[in-house]
Order: structure tokens, then C-alpha cells, then sequence
């Protein structure tokens, strides 16, 4: 247990030191001020070993991807991240991967401002679970639930990466070496897209962060604002890997269900569009215009060429064809 | 996947709906309101099968623990707990275990006014991480790092109980049914001091909660108040089913060196002896004076009848004898 305690320690003495921490790790609890005229915003994710990644994950990448996960959540909200709890749970200690995790998990918080001000080390099979603080201005934040019907639907980035090496990983897929290294690097080092959110809370009408997939995670925003959505598949933005990979129907799919891209998907009021042109260059990412919404609650259309294109299964096992094997 | 989603819903319509809450359970982060004149305050503990918990623990008195040992924390602190996330990893979904972990924790979460507002429910082996959050006014936190030589050691409660149902579940010590039973009741489900924490943050000098066991967890406070300590081993609160089990030295050993008793260990200026006995309903537990702080760095000393008594080692294997074999 000892040896436990000084990992703890490990972490108390590095990354951003923020004026608003009046307490950081080293008693029973932290404390930190929250300005007057903001809410308080919480976001909680855990990664576990076989679940989450695989067993030959770097703990740089772990590191890194156990805080951007909750970071992507902050985004999706438009909320400013400041503090972190990190609890790791670790079968023996390993001085190696402490290292290599800790500095992936603090060129994030560099990265973002966050200190990071307590939280556990205990011992046990390899799971990470981080809590992160930080706020919003009151009656400012993006929720799910604001899509009315003729808003646009958009998405930042490129999608499928993830998916892709997924697939590759579980022997699924042949990948060339090229695309899968480019792919990779999105899937092991994902960046939550921050300043997007912060532009887009005062112009979207609804977001989410593409976690479980596209499909899954717009239709969390179809049934907590009670409409429909039409998504038109020629325009999804497919990662240029996963289109030099993957026959154009395989590349499609990919981009409609696979998870972890960490994306930002927003519903926009045609009145806004002229804003968010305006403000491209802040929201620091491309975004593509994919679809609209609909009233009603008849889910997800895909269409392509204005035709019904198929909607493919979220759950259970998917196949996906290379272009060349 | 889908199924765990469904547990996570199971925790969203349940427990205490509190004013302060913005958005609880549903979207990507949760929103809270921090009032103006206080400071956040935020713990974090981890519990993992076969490190934390036997595994043929009750999920009702997990689901207790996890909630009570961050509560422990607040405490300590004399803080006041408002919301939690409960990230839960399980090996699989079995809906009984879920209904009793809940059913612990809403026990505690009902009477602490504490509403769940988020966390993660992901599938891999058994461990729940709690991140807790509340208030304190400002420049009241009760630190560890207040002590000075003079004041009075006290300790709440009784100690030794869950030492000894640890030690007698791994076959090492003879328990009567009687004391094991009793025993247990505090090791399966303790009460965090939160209104003793109140109070003492009024007077004490600095406090800590007993988790790792009473020399331990006072050799925090004394390497961060820089001071020693001396306590009389003869005015230990003994647990009166440890006394009834285990032979005079066993048993204070027990007391000395036993962990999750969850009890508050504090210091507190002779001046404010008086204040602490006219509180004493409020403080809602028994406490006693063990001993006093001493000025240096010689960390414990142990005494009885006025001669030295050895310091046992909280390392390693200790042995214990019942009374009678």
C-alpha cells in the first residue's frame, strides 16, 4: 500500500497550478473556488483494461485518452474544464507505465489548463475512472435537447478512424500500414474539440460528442428533443485512412456507426449558419453540413442521391470489405 | 452495451432531488450551483473486489461503503457533501446485485442529502470509484495541518471493529458468532462523523479520518503539522466486541493499528476543551481523549501507566490471540 501512496505523489507536484485551487492532493478533500456568476459542471468516465483498450495500449495513450474522453463530454457542452480527480487502479506498480501515463495524462492537462487535485490509487486489475470540474455560464449550456425541426445538422472532424482500428486490431480488417499509423494516431491521442464548443454554445441549438458512434449519439439528441433526422451519407466527412482502406459502402457504415472519434455532432438554426461562418477559424476544426432535422419521431433517414440508402446495425457484428485483399 | 445503459438509468429517478441542481443524470455533464460565499470541495476514493471487499461482500453494504468512505473524507474536513458520480464496473449485468448495490447506496445517500448526478456504468471486473462534491465556507476547513504541541488527541467512537472482522474472515483469529455479528454491522456499513465534522471544524486544530488504521493516519497529521505525538494506550476506545475476543495487548493493538474504522481522529487547543463539552449531543458520537501533541519530529510515542509501550508494526503480518482458544 505504501508503494500505492507514493504514486499518489507522483501526481501532486506537476502540470498547471490554477489560482482557483485553493487546496490541491494531500489532504482528505480538495478544495477550489467556482466563480460567482457560473454553474459548476461534473463529468465522469471510466476506462477499463479489454473493455476500453486493448492490453497493448500504451499508458501514454491511456493517460492521455482517460482525461480527453471526459474533455470531449466538457466540449459537447461548451463548458470551460479546470480540475481533475484521477483514481488508477493497477494490478502492481509499474514505475515505467506510471511514467509514460503520467505524461500523457499531463500533456492534456497542460494542454487544456486542468490540475489535477486528488483522487486514488488503489490495486487491482488496470482501470482509470476520472472526474472532471470545471463551468459555464448559467443558461449557456449546450444540451441535448434544443434540435428543433429545419435545424442543420453538422459534424466536426472526420470520422471512422477509430472504428477502423478497431477493426484492425480484431483481425477484421487488412488496413494498409500507412492508414492504420494515420488512424492510429486519432484513436491513441483524441482531441476534444474545446474551442468548437465554446463558439457553438452561443449558436447551436443541441450537441453531443460522437462516443458510441454517429447513429447512436444522434439519436440521443432525436429522443431528448423529440424530433426525427434526415442524414444524407455522401456528405459524411470520412477520414481520408478509412476511404483509402475501406469499398465506399464499408467506409460509409464505418462512419455511421463506429464510436470513439470524439467529434463534436451540433444542430444549428438556419439563422445561425451565418455565424458559424463567421467563426470557422475559432472553432478550430473543419465541420461538414450532413443532414437536417425533421419533426416527428420517426429516428434516422439515410439517404444518398436522394434515394433510401440502408440503415446498418448498430449492435452485434458488422463486416466490413477493404477495398483490395 | 445497451443493458448497461439501462443500469444507469436505474440510478437517475432515485434519491434526493436537490435544489442546487441544475441537470442531474441524462445529458453529457452534469450542471450545479456552488453558493457564492463558499468553496468546493471535492474527494474521490476507489473500491475493488479483493482489495477493498471480500468477494462474498453483500452488494448492499458495497453500495453503502462507497458513498460512506468519501462522506468520511467530508468529515474529516467538516464539509458538507451535496452530489455524487458513481462510476460502477461489472463483470456482467446481474439486475439482483444492482437493485441491492442501489439500495445501499440511496440508504446513505437519503439521510446525507446527497444526490447522484452522474458517473459511468462500464463492464470489466468489480470496482466502484465515487467522486463526491460539496461545500465548505471559506478559511473553515478543517486541515491536517493545524496541530500544536499542547493540544489534546481525541479520537470518536470505538476502533478496532473492522480490523477484527478482516482478521477473522482470513482465518486468523477465533470470533464468537455474537462479536462477529456486531462487529460487522460497523465494518459492512459505517456512519461517516459528518455532524461531529461540523462541529470540530468550530474548534479543532486539524482532523483526519481513521482509514488506514489510528498510528497511521496520525502520522499524517503529524508530518503535516510538523509536531509529535503521545498517546496513552490505556484510554483507547476499545471496541467492546474486540475487548470481548482478543486478550488485553491483541486488542489494543487492534485499535492501534486496524483501518476503515472510519472514525475521526482530531486535535484540539486546550482552550477549546470547554466548547467541545457543551457541544457534546451535537457532535451525534461518543470521543475521547487518547493522548496530546507534542512539539518535534519524533513521531509516536506510546505510553501506559506511565511507562513506554512498544509501537507495533502497521506493516506486514501481525499476529493476534483470542482470549480464549
Amino acid at each position: 500500500m505504501k508503494e500505492f501512496e507514493l504514486i499518489q505523489k507522483y501526481f501532486s507536484d506537476r502540470g498547471p497550478k490554477r489560482k482557483d485551487v485553493v487546496l490541491g492532493i494531500g489532504d482528505d478533500a480538495a478544495l477550489t473556488r467556482v466563480p460567482q456568476d457560473k454553474l459548476l459542471v461534473v463529468a465522469t468516465d471510466t476506462m477499463v483494461e479489454n473493455t476500453h483498450f486493448f492490453p497493448d495500449t500504451s499508458p501514454r495513450s491511456i493517460g492521455h485518452r482517460c482525461l480527453a474522453v471526459n474533455l470531449s463530454d466538457f466540449a459537447a457542452m461548451g463548458a470551460e474544464p479546470a480540475w481533475a480527480s484521477v483514481a488508477i487502479t493497477l494490478p502492481s506498480v509499474d514505475e515505467a507505465w506510471i511514467e509514460e501515463f503520467a505524461n500523457g495524462l499531463f500533456e492534456v492537462a497542460e494542454y487544456c489548463n486542468v490540475q489535477i487535485i486528488g483522487g486514488d490509487t488503489t490495486q487491482g486489475p488496470l482501470a482509470i475512472t476520472v472526474s472532471l470540474s470545471g463551468f459555464i455560464p448559467e443558461n449557456k449550456a449546450l444540451l441535448r435537447s434544443g434540435a428543433k425541426a429545419g435545424d442543420w445538422i453538422y459534424v466536426t472532424g472526420s470520422l471512422g478512424d477509430s472504428a477502423m482500428v478497431v477493426a484492425a486490431k480484431l483481425n477484421k480488417l487488412n488496413v494498409s500500414t500507412e492508414a492504420l499509423v494515420q488512424a492510429e494516431r486519432k484513436f491513441d491521442f483524441p482531441v476534444a474539440r474545446l474551442a468548437a464548443g465554446q463558439v457553438l454554445r452561443r449558436a447551436a441549438s443541441a450537441a453531443i460528442d460522437i462516443s458510441d458512434g454517429l447513429i447512436q449519439d444522434l439519436s440521443h439528441i432525436l429522443k431528448a428533443s423529440k424530433v426525427s433526422a434526415e442524414i444524407d451519407v455522401a456528405n459524411l466527412p470520412i477520414s481520408s485512412a478509412v476511404k483509402a482502406c475501406l469499398d465506399e459502402d464499408s467506409a460509409t457504415v464505418m462512419a455511421l456507426i463506429g464510436g470513439e472519434d470524439y467529434e463534436l455532432l451540433f444542430t444549428l438554426p438556419e439563422e445561425q449558419k451565418g455565424f458559424l461562418e463567421q467563426n470557422a477559424t475559432a472553432m478550430g476544426v473543419e465541420f461538414t453540413c450532413i443532414g437536417q432535422i425533421r419533426s416527428g419521431d420517426n429516428g434516422i433517414s439515410l439517404v444518398k442521391a436522394g434515394e433510401r440508402y440502408p440503415t446498418p446495425n448498430t449492435n452485434g457484428y458488422q463486416h466490413f470489405s477493404s477495398k483490395e485483399q
